[in-house]
């Protein structure tokens, strides 16, 4: 089998052994003869999968007391709403920055309830930069960012201090670099780029929010609710956690986050030093803004674009076409893509130059 | 490996050629080199599975013309709240029959957005019974049913007619039995029964109460957010879709709804006839209204508790201990659960009654 290297922006790459011991899982988990799917959620063997998924998401994050991680069904686009209900406030107010179509879909999830004040957007450059000098005002509830546009390829470095209650969608960069988790009230991120297969999400937050919402929330959107049975208030969404617990495992095994940061700086080092050197391609965002998750490029000469896309489909690259509303290519380098994947796309950008340039 | 007897009510029991189906296509799907949870869901290959998923449920169903078929994320308790807002019309009033907990349960969240006024309810003997004989007012926007209650093990057999709209929730029936989609506005149900793992649902819809909620319906709970994007309007839960499509693949190929129902209806006569017969056994339920699905039954000798326990245990037996509401027994015999696995637990209790009757 011809080993493909996989720069989907998600659904994404997981590492090869915890694929293995899934697919094994399926056919016999922990001996039992059973199925990972086929168990009760209620029988001691799951427990003990959600009980160290939840544990390792403290232990790796450095997750603060306080805090409460829980496993939820549905991704982030759910979680829009499900922040929405939980953090509202007495001010029915809630401000956004607006980097990009994920946090626009979160802000208006938010008027449903209350009053979403977009206070900073980079819309006017097709979000291929992140707003700086934000000032928040006193009246909002809470302030909603999202860590990293995996569409345009930008990322906050740094995030703004606020005296606000922030809430985080870091869908796209959770578990890829240092977080300091006692500035944010709620993360939440989708499970399918740096955690495990699609269909569930994480929740981190501080305890002291439940209860404070200013409106009656529905059952299974209220944090409280899951809280309160440990993440097994429904029947979870076994084999997605199940995965994301293994794929921590191995994130645990191989570092931690000290190892992964370090990794994925050198992957988008070695990619964007070759997109600024190479005469053939130009980065699309800012520089100082640029995603270590999703690097995006154009070819500055748009009449090679069979010709590339002919030489790393021929190298086995797959999923590095840009996103409709940018064009041109994104290489998606989440924790589990090698360097080597990331080696190769650049040693088909230069031999491109070498021909062509 | 020693073949386990799986009668879990859920996640529960699917065919062995699907796990083995499904955990090839976690290494290698498609002959792609891919995981099939690695993969971009806006991939042909993914597409074609979701499309293919689609379509079974029409074939095996015969949903008629008028109506749509998605799979989204999360189960039937998000359900509760899709469905009322969805339906909630002019009346603001809806109807609940209460045959058990999940039936309370979505009557719940409707109260968020209107009155919800329990019609009937066998509340009174603990859920062992179907109410018969109801009226219903034309004063609702729609009637809601549980087809079948997986913790009492009671089933309706005719569901009522009305020219309310109806709504039902099939989650732990659903494909088990021939039903007629044309009664219904809306069928949903959890997958984790008989249609795959935990993490999705199916929603089955007429497509004309679409645009008619009397309230504005947040993003995701809008059944045509996801009808307009063909299933695909967020990122699916990948996997549980694709083990979805193998079991209804496997349901096709084996003869479908009518060859599961005669199967199901074999397994539970073989099942009631031994409760019935079997002098250390009485069923907890009426008997014109048990369940195919879920068979509870008690010991007529308590004393023989442990006995018994260790006897179907040494057969391996697993997932048959009562829910604690109703307690005894609970054989769940989805359409997964092979007719031997009963013929199995029959005769644990006929070596029970020989011994010790």
């Amino acid at each position: 089998m011809v080993q493909v290297h996989n720069f989907s922006a998600g659904p994404c790459v997981l590492p090869q052994d915890v694929f293995k011991e899934a697919s094994e899982a399926l056919l016999n988990f922990d001996d039992l003869g059973l199925s990972i799917v086929e168990i009760s959620h209620r029988s001691s063997n799951f427990i003990a999968v959600m009980e160290e998924a939840r544990s390792l998401v403290k232990e790796l994050l450095e997750v603060p007391s306080g805090y409460n991680v829980l496993f939820l069904q549905g991704g982030a686009s759910l979680g829009f709403l499900t922040v929405a209900y939980n953090m509202i406030g007495a001010k029915k107010k809630a401000a956004y920055i607006n980097t990009g179509s994920w946090a626009e879909k979160a802000s208006k999830e938010f008027g449903h309830l209350g009053e979403a004040d977009i206070i900073a957007s980079s819309a006017d450059k097709n979000f291929s930069y992140i707003p700086k000098g934000i000032k928040i005002g006193d009246d909002y509830d809470y302030l909603h960012l999202t860590s990293n546009n995996t569409i345009s390829g930008t990322q906050f470095k740094h995030f703004p201090s606020s005296a606000t209650p922030m809430v985080c969608d870091m869908s796209s960069d959770i578990f890829s670099r240092k977080i300091n988790v006692a500035d944010f009230d709620i993360i939440y991120a989708g499970a399918q780029k740096n955690m495990g297969p699609a269909g569930t999400a994480v929740y981190i937050f501080k305890e002291e929010i439940l209860g404070k919402s200013s409106v009656k929330i529905p059952t299974m959107l209220d944090l409280n609710t899951h809280a309160k049975k440990d993440s097994m208030f429904n029947t979870p969404p076994v084999f997605a956690i199940y995965v994301s617990m293994l794929n921590l495992r191995w994130l645990k095994r191989n570092g931690g986050i000290e190892w992964i940061e370090k990794v994925n700086q050198q992957k988008a080092d070695l990619l964007y030093n070759e997109i600024d050197s190479n005469p053939l391609f130009r980065g699309s965002t800012e520089v100082e803004d640029r995603s270590n998750m999703n690097a995006t490029f154009l070819l500055t000469e748009e009449t090679l674009t069979d010709t590339f896309n002919d030489m790393w489909a021929a190298a086995n690259i797959s999923g590095i076409k840009g996103h409709r509303s940018v064009g041109g290519y994104r290489a998606s380098m989440y924790n589990a893509l090698p360097i080597e994947s990331v080696q190769t796309l650049v040693e088909v950008m230069q031999e491109l130059a070498k021909k062509h340039g």
